[in-house]
């Protein structure tokens, strides 16, 4: 069962399966079930058996209600419980609609029945108290027993149109189509769904999740993923059950239907106490972020674009862009202008067209024509002219796809030019869209063009927004392949660092001092600068000539956290003497019991670009590193992303590109170029520092700086869990 | 005439009038003359003079036709020119579709008939080429002389909708409303009225502006600032014709009347070449953001977003929220979680229910009631529990306003928890937005609510974004005061800064050496530290030991740009010794023509924060300043804000709050908190340098840094205009 785990994301490395098809997620008795009881039918006004009797009604396979009082409901026969059912019948699916109390019981009564599937819609379990905790747990272990699969419970049920299926208390039904919708609130499900009426917007599969106590997030993705009839998934969720199943099933989904996610909960975003700037860098919402993207589901931010977003991938699927190249074909120089920008600030491009290209339309078009993209074939253009420019636009090797815009003028043809648009497209192997500017006039053209399946819209801005979206789902599936390559490998085992670690941890250490936890970082594979632990003043003059002037002396304490507030750190000491001062000036500034001498290190010297990289343990999500812009100013410049191992190089590219010190880390005026493989390798040991040393709570490296190119951890601090003892 | 200046916005200190009322910007003969004469008047079927007949032929005032040729058009009587009109017949419109060749002609012969504005329909000026100029200029000096203002050329025209006038040649005409249009592409005017005609949107104006050649932005405003039917103006803008009209415009209308700007052409963005920071960290786009921010204009990214949030606007304009605090009144917690989210992510917050708030919901609702905010009431809330709730939570002091979710549930009665809403929304001086969720079982309450002002949306995501706007136009009010006071202040003179120039410049100057361009901010009030320019190694010796040691020495050069790139920054020098080395060193690096000495200053001992100021003179925009995060990495961090001058404190900390690194002034782990107001007094100096000396054309201050909490100019470049001599 996939539920109740909040297992770290990398507890189970996914099977070595090609496609989700090969698994059998068991839900099908759920959406396609031959025979459905509905346990709580009744004819009570306003009751919820009422709704769902009435709904189910509907149903064209073998359907039985179960009323305990009474020989018949809405004029059906009904039977007093699943035994009393001739023995030939077979109950694929239960719907239970009865208390709470009861219904442990009736699974039980589910098992001997040999139902393979239930929803559960009482309310009255966990969201109750602890005697509705019991209770649920109770639930789960008789449909562990009997091998039911449960939805919910405390859910709306859910609906399967292409069965004709409808198993919840809503009105409905929903009108059948290709978008999976998965909901956490049940009461989004009945707004959504009086909406997709109004709006013909159809389903293949809408399901209220309730409680989750069983069937969760990756049962119903898997369950999706091979169902023919879906084409994208679209969820509203509130959280995640298993993070790692949840990651494993998107990533076996999304090469082949996209999924589109609204994720809220941003306020519920704990205060943590920020004891490392890595925990104060990694707020739930910025993980789920990490996490969605890594799982390669496009999160949105609003209901609108939710399904506007599902409704453009799935009309555009079977002609995908290969590439950013965006041409635009238009009558008029403004909403050209408007797609510009909006492309742009998307992180989009316009193509350049090929010389021969621009030849061909200078023999095609008026002298006037723009004579570069956005191709502005003027006000006066008809169908025939937008038909000869966009085939020898899409003929262009360097055009990914096409936005065609129409304006309404006075010799415009909205509805022939829609027609030849859609020929040119059957014809081609590049995406087109379209922007049939204004109302009536172009109302026809518009509606051709949407029953093409040409993905159009009312204004040119959006119209660019949607092929970013087209070619960044694209650009993306390389990265997904690659997640799941790394996902599938064994863990490093990290032998030397978990030795070190043993070798240093005690029952009541939790914080390792800097030198301890430099040498961890050395067994792990990253390299540091040589730091001396020195326990008298002549230790420390000794360790400072050996490793040469200037040094630097900081503050080696087990209690003192942050060593530059209390006076710790003794920077640029150019001889012995100096190293002395300083000794005696650390050890005057702090407790006796917190002073347990100093660490010396040579000083670095710089001018080098100070990253961060480290990570924290989440409860929920396992290890989360970040990496960005480190130093001082760390929390400040919050140039920092979010990484979830196992990690590559190409991973860690994708996602540290996204920080603006990225672009510095390829040199600049004050900066020599860095080794960016070694600094990626850098963070992969990270990663697997974080997987194999359960012991590590946080990782802070603080600055990473660089010396000829190459990446050097000059200050770090682990903190390990209470009471881990070696 | 307000077109064709490109000075800088504060060329002209407005006036001081308080309300745009008091001035005649001379455009009633535009929207609504009492008599329009169309010159090109013809019955050639296609042509625009056709249109242009047709459409003016529903104008209730006096109408004549001009057709040289013909003695009717459409039916009505033509005159073969104005003159040949009666004499006691005044024309006040003149509208102009003929050739442009003739439009000179034309024009003086509507200045003899005494007409007072002419929309001139006519392609073929300045766009066309040279020659089309020159007959655009004479065209300009027949319309001066005659003192017509004209609209256009190449427009589409204009309607006026409440004066029944469609002075265009596009379908139509567009509906009467609140609403007024200003288009730069008529191709997007026609797309917006067909649009307009669907949604049932309608104006109380509707302009193409064409190539405005005469009347541009600011008359347009300053119009329907005054025109008591219009209530929000909605702009698509593709350029700024005079920079510093347009915000004495806007900043007199949208304590009133909101003005909403979509501006196009991020993509014209000129490489520049990035002599300073500076340079590269103004780039056109950003500085429009900073423009239309300072001029109260709220600039959105979409069509869509124009007329929604206009739309939003014009409804809600009775009561505007007094406070950022919004309490979500809901029966179902999914909604209201997508609410809160978007609410947060918009920088708005939930308010805090005060106690006695929550002591009379508890004795009103279900015991399970949220006892927060979110006030979720439950799935069977009824239009009593929404009217009680709604009651007591807008009585609550720390309620700014609320917005009211509703899904379909089975209780749920939309349409008379609509009404009730309405009565108590109509009774309270807060503002309440609403959210009916779904469609047909929503509809008739949703419809209500709309036509009673509520501003009503699809779903809560969109109406808690709605709520931030509306409380961000209010919270804009004093800083529009602010920059209306500002600009109406006399520049500072700047006398010693002044002085300090002329002695440095010469004929061949274009850039400062370090220790003059200090020399310059000193006499501006800015403060540096001390630096002494040495010819000689002797000289650099001394100067170091007056300052004190360590010292620092850098290049000084006439042609020599980035010091630190030729190696010509020495730091840390410990003693003469060390500074004369540095001298040789320097010297050594650089080509002997390239070497004027060096400067000499003690080091600046960190840590502290690295800030940078400067400005550059945009031929557009005039001086345009930034301020923002500091130091080497300053291109990297991008983080940077624009300000315009002149500045005030308050002006100053509106923009400077937008950076990250304004978290770090406050005071951190690391450094120290700094002098706010002296800081923002430094970059009111800068800006008052701006204005008062045209000679510099850039300044960078890099780094300044901080000393007891007090900004200090560390480096800084000053470059000249070449050829501005003293």
């Amino acid at each position: 069962m996939a539920a109740q785990s909040t297992g770290n994301i990398n507890a189970e490395p996914p099977e070595d399966s090609g496609t989700a098809d090969e698994r059998d997620t068991g839900l099908d008795a759920l959406f396609s079930p031959k025979s459905i009881a509905l346990i709580g039918a009744t004819d009570r006004e306003g009751s919820v058996g009422l709704a769902l009797a009435k709904n189910l009604g509907a149903f064209p396979g073998t359907l039985f209600f179960i009323n305990a009082n009474k020989p018949s409901v809405c004029g059906r026969a009904a039977y007093p419980n699943l035994a009393s059912i001739e023995e030939s019948a077979q109950v694929d699916l239960a719907v239970i609609a009865t208390p709470a109390a009861r219904v442990p019981a009736t699974l039980r009564e589910c098992a001997q029945a040999g139902v393979k599937a239930a929803i559960v819609i009482s309310a009255g379990f966990r969201e109750a108290g602890s005697s509705g905790a019991e209770l649920e747990q109770e639930m789960l272990f008789e449909a562990a027993r009997g091998g039911i699969r449960i939805l919910g419970p405390n859910c709306l049920g859910l609906m399967s149109p292409h069965a004709s299926i409808n198993a919840t208390f809503a009105a409905g039904p929903a009108r059948p189509g290709t978008l999976a919708f998965i909901s956490q609130s049940g009461a989004l499900c009945t707004a959504i769904l009086d909406w997709s009426l109004r709006e013909r917007v159809g389903f293949s599969g809408f399901v209220s999740l309730g409680s989750m106590s069983d069937v969760g997030w990756s049962d119903l993705i898997r369950h999706f993923s091979k169902d023919p009839n879906t084409h994208g998934i679209v969820m509203y969720m509130e959280s995640i059950d298993g993070v790692a199943q949840f990651i494993d099933a998107a990533l076996e989904t999304v090469p082949r239907k996209p999924i589109i996610a609204i994720k809220v909960g941003r306020t519920k975003e704990a205060a943590r106490a920020a004891a490392s700037h890595t925990g104060a860098l990694t707020g739930d919402d910025a993980i789920i972020d990490a996490l969605l993207h890594r799982a390669g589901v496009i999160r949105v931010d609003s209901i609108e674009e939710l399904f506007d977003t599902a409704e453009l991938l799935s009309k555009t699927a079977s002609a995908p862009p290969k590439g950013a190249n965006l041409a635009v074909l238009t009558n008029a120089g403004g909403p050209a202008a408007l797609a510009t920008d909006s492309l742009i600030r998307s992180g989009g491009r316009l193509c350049q067209l090929n010389e021969s290209t621009i030849q061909t339309l200078n023999t095609l078009l008026p002298a006037h024509w723009s004579h570069g993209n956005p191709i502005d074939i003027l006000g006066d253009a008809d169908a025939d002219r937008y038909a000869h420019s966009l085939r020898t636009i899409l003929a262009d090797p360097h055009t990914n796809g096409a936005l065609v815009i129409l304006t309404p003028q006075s010799m415009t043809q909205s509805l022939a030019t829609a027609q030849a648009i859609i020929e040119i497209q059957r014809a081609a192997a590049k995406p087109v869209l379209a922007s049939w500017m204004g109302g009536e006039n172009v109302a026809a053209g518009r509606e051709l063009l949407n029953a093409a399946g040409i993905a159009t819209f009312d204004y040119p801005d959006e119209a660019a927004r949607a092929w970013m979206l087209l070619w960044s789902r694209e650009a993306r599936l390389p990265l997904i392949a690659e997640a799941r390559r790394v996902a599938s490998l064994p863990p490093a085992p990290m032998v030397e660092a978990r030795a070190a670690l043993a070798k240093h941890l005690s029952g009541i250490t939790t914080l390792l001092t800097e030198s301890v936890s430099k040498r961890i970082l050395q067994a792990a594979g990253i390299p540091t600068n040589a730091t001396v632990h020195a326990g008298s003043e002549e230790d420390a003059a000794a360790a400072a000539t050996e490793l040469g002037f200037p040094a630097v002396l900081k503050l080696h304490s087990q209690t003192i956290t942050h060593k530059s507030d209390v006076g710790g750190v003794r920077l640029n000491l150019e001889n012995a003497t100096a190293v002395r001062q300083a000794w005696r000036a650390i050890q005057s500034s702090v407790p006796e019991t917190s002073f347990d001498g100093v660490s010396v290190q040579r000083m670095f010297r710089g001018p080098s670009l100070e990253l961060i990289c480290g990570f924290r343990r989440d409860p929920q999500y396992g290890p989360v590193l970040i990496f960005g812009a480190g130093g001082v100013l760390v929390e400040t410049l919050r140039d920092t992303v979010i990484l979830l191992p196992p990690l590559s190089r190409m991973l860690i590219m994708d996602r540290i590109r996204q920080t603006r010190i990225f672009t510095a880390l390829k040199g600049t005026r004050h900066f020599r170029e860095v080794d960016l493989d070694a600094l990626a390798d850098l963070i992969i040991r990270v990663g697997e520092l974080a997987l194999a040393a359960p012991e590590i709570e946080e990782l802070d490296i603080n600055p990473i700086v660089f010396e000829d190119g190459l990446p050097l951890a000059l200050d770090a601090r682990i903190a390990c869990r209470y009471g881990l003892a070696s």
